[in-house]
């Protein structure tokens, strides 16, 4: 079981879902001898949640190859192999994201008509109740124009089912809006989309990184690289402004003072600002799903808190209710992708 | 003359300017009968401010080969021109991005030793008085390993001499900070770093996205693809948290009576305030160099503000002081990249 603070929050995450998805169900992997008198802790959750014990584990500086080749009987693995052969709906962890995503590709397999799976999160923008999709962040360093059309269809899908959005708007990140803009990857990719009837959304062109705040998309369709870039800046900046506001109200003792005098208006604007501060609380984002595979596979951020867990084990279960890889085989089959497998799966498999 | 509130920004602009910098003549290219009314609104100015007429401008629409091919007498050729023959030491426009290096370029050429010009800006960090400099921002949509080690010379360069710090950190963006991450552009350039002697700054290693904003390094070597994007999210990312927080404080009548409670404490405050407004203002930001060229071209923001243009006018400046380009020349002969030009420029310059 990994993460920082694991097994504590894994616990507490479950036991804090459980008031959203009352009929929840957990398989926990880890040392029993730990995790077993954590459990007792929260009433009821002993009832629903299994401890299989394993002492094995993926360290967050294991290499995916050496996780893949060493580590069949780490909780990680075993836990992808409880979805595998369907005894879970979904796998939750917090632990190493290369060895995740490597694991879960060579245990659960790629989706028939998809090339490869790749990383997906939802982020706020500045439109009230608004949240955008953006995929890749970093599990293809490099795509091919298909890999991003068949981006598009898995979060299409996302947005709209897990969302509620009815028609997803579908941009590919660029560095312009223009069709003469970018490498020849997004705009080969610009004319799949363009010419691909039936997509699970409208797909609206190029947008570029101010687009994604902005709200001007609901799915942001990127490789790996631009993604986790585009990602990390995104949370360096929010560090940074947080920093230079912190900052500037320590910085001499007259802006103490001001400081203290706003707190009678802080506290009347309580609610309000209490709203501002969940809607920007990281952990309500927390929970990046790896689509494309033929389980699901939720990936929470290793320093998360138990409110963040809870957050991904609710992405997890809304991606099983709503049965996330049937309806994206269903929009493959619609956009004609879903009848060949892709070679390069066929191989892998075949090698097995 | 381009820019959404040219000619006013610009002569204003250079109005302001000439507070920091007394000893600064201008020559301005554009429609006299515009300009010369504006000019003797500002006192002193007419005296340093050659007006030359020309009604042909590149618009932003214009692509960059129309720009080259037809725009022979437009205000941004004939400024270019201007410094190509040495008649002003640099050039500050506001206008269409892509023409202008397009045109810098072909009439300026490039440095011997670099293969391929950049764009490169200074960016705030959470560092008190810190800026990170950051490069390409767009002009190279792809780059090799060669490039980037360049980029990371000019910018070297930059850092040091205009924003004073004596030994850059220098860092390659990329999704992990672990040698094996990212592809084989970055990884070979983190080699070519490495295996540098004598760079104009200290090489870390690879960071990521949000070290941007952490200032963990000093000068920023990307891809103008990434580059483009990374600090297009950053404006954005911005202008997101900047609405949330306005969009709060207009959700309810508590939360206006509570900002309006925190009137007194923001006066008490005001200096403070004030500082941080300031050093959150794009406008002191404003003034991306095109590094890498035989002459000095910077780049205003089409949208910004006359204290914004003073900005990109000081950047311009400072630059033409310290020599920059006799400075970059001196520092790509001990690096042993100075003697020999790029066979990429040796061509188009046979070529014309």
């Amino acid at each position: 079981m990994g993460g920082d603070d694991a097994p504590l929050i894994v616990i507490e995450g479950a036991h804090l879902a459980r008031k959203k998805y009352p009929q929840a169900k957990f398989i926990v992997f880890g040392d029993e001898n730990e995790i077993k008198p954590l459990v007792k802790n929260y009433p009821g959750l002993e009832g629903v949640m299994e401890v299989r014990h394993t002492l094995d584990r993926i360290t967050s500086e294991d290499k995916p190859s050496t996780a893949l080749r060493s580590g069949r009987n780490s909780s990680m693995r075993l836990a992808i192999n409880a979805v595998g052969v369907g005894e879970a709906h979904c796998v939750v962890s917090a632990g190493n994201t290369g060895a995740l995503m490597a694991i879960a590709k060579f245990v659960l397999k790629v989706l028939p008509g998809i090339t490869r799976p790749a990383i997906a999160t939802h982020l706020p923008t500045k439109v009230a109740g608004h949240s955008a999709v953006m995929l890749d962040l970093g599990a293809n360093v490099e795509c091919d124009p298909k890999n991003l059309l068949e981006f598009g269809v898995l979060v299409g899908v996302f947005s709209r089912e897990i969302l509620k959005i009815a028609e997803p708007r579908i941009g590919i990140l660029n560095i312009g809006s223009e069709s003469v803009k970018g490498h020849e990857v997004v705009k080969a990719a610009s004319e799949l989309f363009s010419a691909a009837a039936h997509l699970p959304g409208k797909y609206i062109g190029f947008i570029e990184g101010d687009d994604i705040g902005a709200g001007t998309v609901d799915v942001v369709v990127t490789d790996g690289f631009t993604g986790n870039v585009s990602l990390k800046t995104m949370e360096g900046t929010a560090k940074m402004l947080a920093s230079l506001v912190k900052q500037s109200f320590q910085s001499s003792w007259l802006m103490k003072l001001g400081a203290l005098l706003c707190l009678p208006g802080l506290l009347v604007a309580l609610p309000a600002v209490l709203a501002l501060k969940k809607r920007l609380d990281p952990r309500s984002y927390n929970g990046a799903s790896l689509v494309g595979l033929k389980g699901l596979c939720i990936k929470s951020h290793g320093g998360t808190d138990a409110v963040g867990f809870a957050h991904a084990i609710g992405v997890a279960a809304d991606m099983a209710l709503i049965r996330f890889n049937e309806k994206v085989e269903q929009e493959l089959e619609k956009i004609g992708m879903g009848a060949v497998a892709a070679p390069e799966v066929m191989a892998e498999e075949a090698a097995l």
